[in-house]
């Protein structure tokens, strides 16, 4: 009998899967020259990392990683590729996390441990978000975790490290100032900037006064709403809505916001103390986030404002706040579990309103109609931030003037747009270019690229080597870059199954002993397709039986070929499907 | 040997596929009751179809397809449901096509064969469409076509059909008005209102001004955009705007849009041609449309305006336009093979303007994001609909503003929003009850809910009866409701792949004959997982002869089951995966 297993893993034999791309040998880093290479984030929104390399120190800029994309079926999370740090570990002097979000921090658990768990710089909310992350890596190797103020001021290495304070939707966001003998390496992380009628608010202007006194040699700067113009709606606005609709509700009010939302979470919580409602917490990262907010002293709510979902109707509607996870639609999020009727102790009526205080992200646009869908058919209210007429959702990044104001606060001499698709990069890269910076210091990344400052901070250049690239993946316990193949076979078979074939052939006569078997999921309905399946079994007979014809011995790879292309194309003529087919000889 | 097939297929065997709802049956219609069954279009974007039954007469209105959503893997289209008209042929006395859109057109192939081939009605251009269309599909019994227009009058059994015309984004779009003893049933179609600062034009005024003298029973009325407030944007606008720019660019012009958009398409050629340039039409269906609007005598463009791409060298760039379809980022459309350096003739530089003359449909958001970060890469400048300051897009659909003005216009007594998701159903519901309508004499509906109007008109009332209902699936060349098993495996197979396991068991001796062999595609990488399959045939070995021990003779599903438990459990421990696993044992 033939082993079968050898043979058939044809998709990966012939795949592309082990196959690395060329790179060129990457050259060794000049004395006088600063390099930078941004290993995520540039090419995608998420998986942040930036990495500053200079002499004989690394230092890492955020952790990020991103959710998967349609052509990554069944991955749960994709990392930026990290290998020419682990390459690198001992240079590697300190990762500086600017805020909690996952596409800054996602990566910590998974890319740590392969870097030589290296300190980690970070400000105490922050840092309380990533070892309450950590606790579900229990297996990992402990690493220590450096807390900083905004005024701190690090020497790492041959470097200096400094920081500002900048608005984002969390708490204790900061951006990152290098100090490198020729000049500053500044980047904001993620920012927007607080203002009234797009004047920039004195407390915003006090947070970036150090960029009057000193130069800025390069700026690396978040592009993720630059094709938004003009100036991003405060968040204070958004509070002061909230607060309006939270005091003059009639009946029950749900609001669904995501729970990365620190500032709007804890700000909705001291209103509804304030107005002597009722809390009730639905959805365990929002809870997990306000205990750490909790813990970080960020918000002290009086025993008794936050009560448990049981205790719902222990209180007249009008007098509690539902503060919900899954505003995107999420299948199995607690505002979802309300919506389809499986939450435990809640149930929407037609008296409730239902606030989703959110955008929706690119590609939920379908789960957030499903929702507002399922909601609507217990007659609830929904107010959302299309059809509001008040502002009850801004976004956490700066809009093109924000991000036009940093530019002329700092006014780089070099800038690398970051953390957006190319096309956003490109669209930041001309806004820099339209504000005086030339052509030649702006350099519009890709991830792994790596870029120089060189010749003692004079010229920054791209150089044609590229650190090593390609995403990596997290399937389920898997990390790794190694998976087209897998993803390949996953996407064919979401689109047309699997067709199995098991054939023993008599090794002395080439003839079949008995009907070949089959087994298929995914492609056709079986139980209405006898016939199909009855034909194809006699297009394997023949198939099978021509090509063993006076063949001794049996050359099965090529018995197999024959019948795959035959019962392939036979499925195809019958179905216009196309099925993965592997055929399984058996010599007897 | 066993026969693997008839016992492998456990996704099917528990399956709910061939699970039918449990339906009352359904009631025979009154003399003086009218019924109004929406089957598609009421609980999504597309597959609009509604039934309208008076006596012995039955009338259908559209016939849409839906595009796949992420939870139809690999299928092509959803249809309506339409067996209710599969049961009553005889009565179908005519289907009456509002316009040529994929949503209202695209189920003609696949159901006028199912329900007898009724006479179908429309006007001149759909009725071009839909015969093109119909050339694809050369196995099918023809149809006939009887053209209309909009004044005419037609006695359909013991009903009146008249029409009216609507703006919409397609020639020759037309209302449809029903009369019946109690009254008129009406719905306008999809349809927008020409207007100047939100006064509809004189023009729609005559349109609609029948509804001035004649009293409405039911209005069925579009929801699409009922979400969006005010007026929507006139094409008028879009068509001004266009000119100036193919008019004032420098370099060439590169006016991605959809191929379904006819008057813009028209509109562009016109003023191209009026201003000396040449149009290259990129994409089948462009083109195919073009060729129709040309046919219909809608456009005339003159001998030489319109040139192959392979002939666009021998003009200056900025005498060219090039209209393309892919604006969606379609992966295998025009845009994306110029942006990806696939297509034949046209790359894109950077002294090229690319207008992506369309909004994006709800889940192409990243296909989107894609093909311009694509074009971005040859640096050539993209103005797209979000960031335009000029209007080079709008809705064919009303805004919340015009359909207010319809329910004004019409002041119907009794009110079915169809062509939404039962959120937008909803929203419109409230606006009529805030119109007038009282909330007895609306109806939102679920597809396949049989509404009647009874009394002679006097209520309006949903059954508690349904008609056979459920998504009908394209998928290849099988057309069915069957598909929820395949689907499902479909999905399982796509996230964590398959383990197909095929062992040799010794009858007599319960013992494995060898090393049992494995088949996996989409779980794993193989290649880098030899530990795993090698721990995995021992779980397997032991498992199987452990259950045989003793057993005579051996019960095979009974091994089977303990097998596969005992590898699903293994695999989800060292992978946390989940692959569809797949037991084949050979008794030898």
């Amino acid at each position: 009998m033939r082993s079968p297993e050898h043979s058939l893993p044809e998709g990966e034999r012939s795949g592309t899967g082990t196959e690395k791309k060329q790179h060129f040998p990457i050259p060794a880093l000049k004395e006088d020259s600063i390099r930078i290479i941004p290993l995520g984030g540039v090419e995608e929104i998420g998986r942040n990392m930036t990495m500053i390399e200079f002499r004989d120190d690394i230092i890492v800029i955020d952790m990020g990683f991103q959710f998967p994309e349609d052509d990554t079926p069944g991955i749960d999370y994709i990392l930026p590729n990290t290998r020419y740090l682990e390459e690198r570990k001992a240079k590697i002097k300190a990762v500086i996390i600017t805020h909690g979000h996952l596409d800054h921090v996602g990566g910590i658990p998974y890319i740590m441990n392969r870097i030589g768990n290296p300190p980690l710089y970070t400000r105490n909310l922050t840092s309380l978000m990533i070892r309450k992350r950590q606790e579900e890596f229990p297996h990992l190797q402990p690493f220590e975790i450096k807390v900083v103020e905004k005024e701190d001021r690090l020497r790492i290495g041959s470097l200096v490290v400094r920081f500002f304070g900048v608005s984002h939707t969390i708490p204790d966001a900061m951006g990152i100032i290098i100090e490198t003998p020729y000049g500053n390496l500044v980047t904001p992380g993620d920012f927007k900037l607080d203002h009234v009628d797009n004047v920039v608010t004195e407390k915003e202007e006090e947070s970036y006064a150090v960029f009057d006194k000193e130069k800025t040699l390069l700026l690396l700067g978040e592009s993720t709403n630059i094709d938004n113009p003009g100036f991003s709606t405060p968040e204070r606005l958004v509070h002061k809505n909230l607060e309006d609709i939270i005091r003059d509700i009639k009946g029950r009010l749900i609001i669904g916001t995501f729970s990365s939302q620190f500032e709007r979470m804890m700000h909705i919580i001291n209103v509804a103390e304030k107005l002597n409602k009722k809390i009730v917490v639905e959805g365990r990262s929002m809870r997990t986030n306000i205990d750490i907010a909790i813990a970080a002293n960020l918000i002290k709510p009086k025993e008794g404002t936050i009560i448990l979902s049981q205790d719902i109707d222990n209180y007249p509607p009008d007098r509690v706040v539902i503060l919900s996870t899954g505003a995107q639609g999420e299948e199995f999020a607690a505002l979802m579990r309300m919506a389809n009727k499986s939450h435990k102790n809640i149930r929407f009526t037609k008296r409730d309103t239902v606030l989703l205080s959110s955008s929706i992200i690119p590609g939920n646009e379908k789960t957030v109609q499903k929702l507002k869908d399922n909601i609507a058919r217990h007659g609830a209210k929904i107010i959302h931030y299309r059809t509001s007429d008040v502002y009850i959702h801004s976004t956490g990044h700066a809009n093109r003037g924000e991000i036009e104001w940093l530019h002329k606060k700092l006014r780089p001499k070099f800038f690398i747009p970051i953390h957006g698709h190319h096309y956003m990069l490109r669209v930041h890269a001309d806004l820099a270019l339209s504000l005086g910076t030339p052509e030649k210091n702006i350099v519009v990344p890709d991830n792994s690229m790596i870029i120089e400052i060189q010749n003692k901070g004079e010229i920054i250049t791209a150089l044609k080597e590229k650190a090593p690239d390609g995403p990596v993946m997290v399937d389920g316990f898997a990390v790794g870059d190694m998976q087209e193949v897998v993803l390949r076979d996953r996407q064919m078979l979401a689109e047309d199954g699997m067709f199995v074939i098991i054939a023993s052939i008599n090794t002395t006569t080439g003839k079949l002993k008995k009907s070949p078997d089959i087994i298929s999921r995914g492609f056709v309905y079986l139980r209405e397709s006898q016939e199909l399946l009855h034909q194809t079994r006699i297009i394997i007979k023949k198939s099978i039986e021509e090509a063993t014809a006076g063949m001794h011995p049996i050359n099965f790879d090529f018995v197999k070929g024959t019948t795959t292309d035959a019962v392939a194309r036979f499925l195809f003529q019958k179905t216009a499907k196309r099925p993965i087919v592997i055929p399984v000889l058996l010599g007897v």
